[in-house]
């Protein structure tokens, strides 16, 4: 990856474009079935960029509860893009709303003094519910539903190679019918910097300049995108990742900790303890965070199986006074949701 | 009220004092407890000011499920005042969260990264919950609650009075330990325009400039302060608009309509059909609106007793297709909330 | 006006409509020749009303030097309306912009990453220049401009009906081709509280929208709006106004003051001790104020020929400290203006 | 760079430190004299960042006309950061402001209805007005004037190098007594991505926040900052672009056309026919960009002597019809410049 960085091509993409950076965006707008893409510097950017696109001064917006955007990125979706949050709880299993909870909240459009409902954000996988997976035919539905009463759809899918590794289909089944995507370089797939989000001709054209006044613009940005059209190279690798939690969930479960089954390359620990469970493990090596009131792990490249064996070892039982009195459902509303990381290892969000 | 109006001793209030605004401004605060008060055209513009006072940029906020600052206010709170919103289920009674809910939600002052919470939004009566009354000693540990989590604390009280009626107790009884609260003029008392915000000193400093900004400034507002110090003379005839709705609920329920017991003046009747019933009772000249899901109405300072005697006979038993199935609990997230009236005849919101 | 006040019909106007309000609206509309018109409670909140619905993100707005959505409504035409003010200079008399100007300040639409000029904002008459007054067909020749230029043209008319009486032009030639114009009910005019603004019915829609959110919706509001339309029986007054400022201004001359012509109901003294000079005029009972570097006096509908008499008599003649060292002219930029009043008496802005 | 930048050690930026953009941090900030500092995607996003902090909502903020927070941020000063503009016109030379013309800009705190001017943008070199350099004792006379009217000082200093190299001396006498200031690691130096902020340790602090917000905070950013570390080895070699320009413009007057002494890098070339010269200079391989109404032509790394020679020759004279009818002042308050750029050969802005 450093060597296609050292190699790139580069352009200025504030003004004209930068061919490495244009090849990257034409290479993920039709992985993603898109019109078009735009490189930002973050998921954070693409997501917000997204948000101010789609919602008027004060207009509501659903979302998961949990979602990024309603917890982890610094209330910008209010602040910045002037929306409304309206998080959805988790009727369709963990990090998934159904379509009729989707239909419900939007209502219909009121009087001229009331609030108005004009997008959906959804997310996959969902990171706080613990990286969980919206199928293909999931993810139809509910976006149907949102069409059928005149919402928007954003995704965000910054963890959408790990749901479509998951599933074994291509991420274009998993953008079916959303006016805005945004996909992230940098987390599992291993690129220094940098997302992009994806839509149609005249979303990236407004995008663009949002992207602009924000700040995101960058000179030559080819060195970063060299890094990023790497990194779609690798998304197959993740199914080790997912593997690799599997191993770590079912490891940790026969020493007695209580662990649900990972869909993707998280795994939640419910514990009695949070913070001491997070020290004792930093104590054995292993790199954990909060979420949604769990102790989160998280796989990534830089692992192998036997940093997983390690790790487990390290671990060890949990104490009668750590485990959890009975196994948390994730968490319904994800309220106590703190955005963080847990690695083992290295890498992280 | 008219004749007060007509009589108003009146300056300019932009730039010195209006006399009559500020006799009115000092009575209210007088009765709220707070060391400073000021008008404003609406309660909307009163709650939006408390919030862009307190709120940083992104700065999230509790407030229970279905709040007018939610739910009511076209999403000002996010776009205008630049928070994060974070409903609140009710775990304390329709329209209240304990203590306990407080303290988990607000959580601690994690990393630079990461979202803050520095906000909690009460409100009293809760308007969407049915007029619900929150009592001294449940106002004040909620609140210290807050406090112990670094919170400050905003009340809407828009319908304040009817709960202090309802209560038998003084209206500072209900507003210790608040920054801020807001109390509304023009609903149940009956002036014909304005809200006060109350706080201290340094708080309405700034509120008036706020003020200001949004262009809620006025020059000669005596005529509507004067409408306003009237209005204060008749808290205690709310007693008699909470007589004539818990009337109502009975004579309702008598006729098979299903009807929970209200607490201060609003009725919230559960039907399988909500429209059909609406225009209904409008065909028998009862004005109505939906709230949270069910049909809302109201009594207030022009309905007499015959007048609630005449509605129940025009209104008649419920017909089977119209019941709902079972009472639906007052909606626990409020999700489902649409702002609306239902009236008795004239006044509103 | 306070007996059509307290005589006033009224309904809910946040909700149905006033009819009170209803009917100041229509005749306003009719008056500056507008599809609709909506009432609001300050001419600020009635310009940046305008502003939010005209402006996108950082758009760039036009506005003579010194207007009032410039210098004199604390910057919400920026932080509110979110647009990027571009002051120009008077180059067609003072408080007056030519048609050349609008043009080349204008400029043609750039690349996507470049500052975009989609607005002018016009005053008439011009408040910090003096009151000056712009005919119809300057107007009509800096509009024509505008469109040009594919500018939107919005007029801040707070004082447009002393434009007109000085003028002896109807109203609604000085509306020619705007696509929204705010006039004042509060001023000359003398009504307590209000201001209207005008356009299509499509823009009336939406500001009705925005003053909800701004929290300017009132219920009763008819109270407010029989005294407008007192108000607006009385524009042909105005002409008495401009006339006593003549002759203020002429005595003034005669006792050495510095003082150009009014051309409307202001007069601005040039003076080299801006503040001792005030003070002084407040000893002598004239209330004074600055704008644009020099003395602001302001003649109002409860001033009588014997109040300037009285006046000139206990100001009297300057004292050479006192005296401007020449006659500034008025401030091409308007860079020291500030907002303030001075007033003959009592009323003001 | 390349190699620096394939070699370099990384970490999360945004959740912890990533050592190699701590070590350009740190290193800025002791050129600049400040006690720490901060990396961003863009110089847009540094004074995006600083105006941020420091403006609260709707203040004035002073800065010279043509500044590039003024006109070339797509009016994020005001819509973003919540200031309102106020423009001054250059009355100490090109690019430059008086300390009495901002002691009287700023005036004093009035009334609580009054607009607050409460910062100052500087910019050093001006690039609209042509590159023009302000030296360390002008530089401390507008900041003591700033300081004096109690307004806070943010500096965009893009292109500070450019200054200091031209003026011979550190960089950070030209910082003494801002309260933040912004460098560019792209234009000049030739990183392809970044800027530095620079200020107190609690500006930073915040500073950290506001940049993860709008979506700048990067992971593995190490990469970028490595290519940051190369670029500021390269500062001195900027007197080569100086010197260039000096001979360009030299070359360019000997062949008729109307250009002044650069300063800097930049070169303004005065012409009646604006796109036309933009034209016949693209077609004889000169890129060449508008600003402020005039031909804006860079000297930057890339460039070698001959390079200037060879330009020269492709250029050749002025035609009468180009050449301006005489040579206009760069203009005295920006308001006609369009941000642009204009280059021989490749880099920008």
């Amino acid at each position: 990856m450093r060597a296609a960085m050292a190699d790139a091509e580069v352009g200025d993409d504030v003004l004209d474009r930068d061919p490495t950076m244009r090849e990257l965006e034409v290479r993920v707008a039709g992985l993603l079935g898109a019109a078009d893409a735009l490189w930002t510097p973050s998921g954070s950017m693409g997501n917000l960029i997204a948000l101010m696109h789609h919602l008027g001064r004060g207009d509501a917006f659903l979302a998961p509860a949990g979602a990024h955007v309603l917890d982890a990125e610094l209330g910008t979706a209010a602040w910045l893009a002037g929306g409304m949050p309206r998080p959805l709880e988790y009727d369709a299993g963990p990090g998934k709303v159904s379509p009729t909870a989707v239909r419900r909240a939007a209502g219909s459009i009121g009087p001229y003094y009331t609030l108005r409902t004009t997008l959906l954000c959804l997310e996959n996988t969902h990171n706080a519910a613990g990286g969980t997976v919206t199928a293909p035919e999931e993810h139809a539905a509910v976006v149907a539903a949102a069409r059928g009463a005149k919402l928007r759809v954003h995704l965000d899918g910054a963890r959408l190679w790990h749901a479509a590794v998951a599933l074994g289909v291509p991420p274009g089944t998993l953008t079916v019918g959303v006016d805005s995507v945004q996909v992230c370089l940098s987390k599992g797939l291993g690129a220094p910097v940098g997302s992009v989000v994806a839509g149609s001709v005249e979303f990236i054209a407004e995008a663009r300049r949002l992207r602009k006044m924000l700040g995101g613009g960058v000179r030559q940005g080819g060195v970063l995108a060299a890094a990023g059209l790497v990194a779609l190279d690798r998304i197959d690798r993740l199914a080790e990742d997912h593997e690799r939690a599997k191993r770590l969930a079912a490891g940790l479960r026969e020493r007695g900790w209580l662990v649900g089954e990972p869909q993707t390359n998280i795994v939640l620990v419910a514990v009695a303890d949070l913070d001491g469970t997070i020290r004792r493990f930093e104590e054995a090596g292993v790199r954990a965070s909060t979420m949604s009131g769990q102790v989160r792990l998280m796989t990534h490249a830089d692992l192998t199986d036997a940093d997983i064996t390690a790790a487990l070892e390290r671990i060890g039982p949990v104490e009668p006074s750590r485990a959890a009195g009975s196994a948390p459902a994730v968490s319904g509303r994800g309220a106590g949701a703190r955005p963080g990381r847990a690695v083992l290892g290295q890498a992280g969000n």
